[in-house]
């Protein structure tokens, strides 16, 4: 099934269609412009950021148009039939280029890069940011709990408390982060990712007893039985009759394969319940938990208790992205024919770069990541040696003679996607192996170190003439 | 245009299908079942919650089918061809029994009660919490920004920072809780909600200056022109240009709606461009603010800082529910044919209420909120004088001869809603005439008083019984 609902070109916020008819009828609507899409701040408090939602973007972009529909009711709103009739062919015509889904990236990095007409470039911007936010979003934050959960395997239970149909994307973009199975069937089938599920306590009391419950699951589940132990009372009814099912199924020739544990003191119950398995022989059995995890329970679970826990499943905090819950990523405009464009602020952070820029990563002698670079589209990489501050020219870094790669590749051409559908648990493989050469200490929880990114001796020139113009212009 | 994208019945956590598979072999496909739908803590740490998603629940239900593409995917994950032939011509044709949308509501009562076969109310689980847990954090957040905004205007900025689709929920539930406006376009044609908008900073960069931008938008916009002031520097080039503009508006019969402030001090800001707007003469031009809002900044804007501010455009922590960003909504079991049922928990606050059960209100003589009862749906509540703490019995209050007011009624049945499709705007007035009376201590932000919930006796006794079944059955 494709995702999508009908146009979605109504998909955006007003002011986007209020500013795409002034350009119409402003002589602007043959303007190339050139927009940039970056956040400012990582979230969770961490030191990076896993960017995602390319594909989802770029299919969805697609459908980015207009029904007779959604006309009449931009007629109604008030908007004008020259307009609406530009409207009624409409389609994204322009370039994208990006870094990579799955790809390790920072504060004020240009991600994407959109470029195009005014007005198509224009109206995509609320829809992309949508899409790019959220699932970057959580994206890192599957990342983060992957990172700390020993190797075990991590699963998504949070469609029940995610926000609407947001799930659908959170579901992928915490299999981009390194989840292993989701409970959202609809998600799994869309994506292509692997469901999976156990029982809720309602199986249990629908029967006259937990015995009876677990036994009929149990047949009719036979290679896959996952038992929920604490309906009533964990140690002392739970793990009892699951270890009596467990010697039941072998006698058909079938292994249980988990017990469940979603109240109570994780790290105590799984020691006993892990206990009272082990005594009844039952080394196989695995104990998978649930139950308001995030990654600093999962850490301090798996690295200062030992729990001896096989899987975790992980919802709420998760698919929300909590306590953020948002990235504060932006679009901004960097150029309208050819001219630079920037936008001056009080605060000094929040002025933006000028111009086509390209996004460089430079790697050190053992191949970590040492700094990103950002260069004017028309600089040869191999001719800047020095990487500048981005807001104080004063501090600079030579990369010199370093190795580096251009992040920010063309993915999106005359209606056209130019790269490959991956399934999410391939993204995730690419950033498994990328994330290797992240140093550790922008990794950490608590106060990570913050990764350096530069611009080009020119970029920082650029900037530097056109906030005089600026200035000098009110 | 419906809110749908297809048959929604694989849009379930996977243990729903496993356990409804259990169910269809297992003997138990014709067993009534009932649910009962209520959530345990207020969201932000408030005094109330606002109910909200019932009709997107009820509406979205219909679509609760599966298509011949679903049906493969689940052969494919195992799942087997009877039970597959019983989804085929599956729809859910059970009762639905709620509160209204936009009524206040308290932790842990049954907001909603389902009732159905087994299988069909274990299937719309995930589902419903989705929706309903959603939409009730929405429209709370919303609500506690409006109650704090001086009865001045609120809009919906919210979309490109949304929890990707979750936005079109989260727009509706926002003017559930009292948002005048969206700039979500897709969720104002699907919900008949107002749109609004005004310019971005790229469009006053895309122009060679700001006095341009702003002169040729007031051509293209002039019954709705609204002045982004703060693209290079506010005080010293938006409102002077702003005000040009105004001048220029009233020579051709027109004039300036507003100016927005979407950076720095707000209070600072406003009192100054009020002044500048007053020295011109142009006291009917409005000042719109955002950037970050939030109920608590609303709040000391209007009541501490008297910042002349008109209308408020809030965004990213309205329609993310933020900092909780869910609401902890649950689907407990309450009865299998008949036969009240509930879970016993080690934390006694998390044991549920077994059997079907009617939620009343009652009011004290100033027709004020006095107690929520929760009783036997057998029950007459004229024969009910008391009410008991659901945990600590001990506890009760007498409420005999009080009015009282059933708010769970039937709003689903034999595949049809029974109830009005009213717009959010209309369930907004309704929230806001009922919130009169909510006596003020539960209203505010810091420490609100606990609204008491209790139980009828017969609920009490019944509950302490089964308990002592379930111990004595371990």
């Amino acid at each position: 099934m494709e995702f999508s609902f009908g146009p979605l070109g109504l998909y955006t916020d007003f002011y986007e269609l209020a500013m795409a008819q002034g350009y119409f009828y402003s002589g602007k609507k043959n303007e190339n412009a050139v927009f940039d899409y970056f956040f400012r701040t990582n979230p969770y408090k961490g030191g990076y950021t896993v960017f995602a939602g390319l594909y989802d973007l770029l299919r969805l972009l697609k459908d980015f148009r207009y029904s007779d529909s959604d006309l009449n009711y931009l007629q109604e709103q008030g908007f004008k039939s020259g307009f609406l009739d530009y409207l009624k062919d409409f389609s994204f015509t322009g370039d994208i280029f990006s870094v990579a889904e799955g790809e390790i990236v920072f504060p004020n990095e240009p991600v994407a890069r959109i470029e195009g007409n005014i007005i198509e470039t224009q109206l995509v911007e609320s829809f992309l940011l949508n899409i790019l936010n959220f699932e970057s979003l959580i994206a890192t934050k599957a990342f983060r709990i992957k990172q700390v959960s020993g190797g075990k395997s991590v699963s998504d239970f949070g469609m029940r408390r995610a926000q609407g149909l947001g799930s659908l994307l959170a579901s992928r973009a915490a299999c981009i982060g390194g989840v292993e199975y989701t409970s959202n069937v609809l998600a799994g089938k869309m994506y292509g990712i692997p469901v999976s599920g156990t029982m809720a306590h309602s199986w249990v009391q629908s029967f006259a007893n937990e015995f009876e419950a677990f036994k009929t699951f149990a047949e009719n589940n036979p290679e896959n039985t996952i038992l929920l132990a604490d309906t009533y009372d964990t140690l002392n009814s739970g793990i009892p009759n699951a270890i009596k099912v467990a010697e039941l199924m072998k006698i058909s020739g079938h292994r249980l394969k988990g017990i469940r544990l979603d109240s109570g003191d994780l790290a105590y119950l799984s020691k006993k319940a892990r206990g009272m398995l082990d005594n009844a022989g039952l080394h196989e059995v695995k104990i998978f938990v649930s139950n308001q995890l995030n990654e600093f329970v999962i850490k301090s679970l798996v690295s200062e208790q030992n729990a001896p826990i096989d899987a975790f499943g992980v919802g709420t905090e998760m698919v929300t992205g909590k306590p953020d819950a948002s990235l504060d990523g932006v679009y901004k405009l960097a150029s309208v024919n050819g001219l630079p464009k920037m936008k001056i602020s009080e605060n000094v952070e929040k002025i933006t770069l000028p111009g086509l820029k390209n996004l460089y990563r430079y790697f050190d002698g053992e191949g970590n990541f040492f700094r990103d670079g950002i260069l004017l589209s028309g600089e040869n990489p191999e001719t800047v040696n020095t990487l500048f501050h981005p807001v104080y020219p004063e501090k600079f870094t030579v990369v010199k003679n370093l190795r580096h790669e251009l992040l920010t590749r063309k993915v999106f051409s005359k209606g056209s996607i130019l790269i490959e559908d991956k399934k999410p648990a391939e993204i995730y493989r690419d950033l498994e192996q990328r994330s290797r050469f992240l140093p550790e200490e922008h990794r950490r929880f608590i106060s990570p170190h913050l990764y350096k990114v530069g611009v080009s001796e020119q970029l920082s020139v650029l900037k530097k003439k056109l906030m005089g113009d600026l200035k000098n212009n009110l």
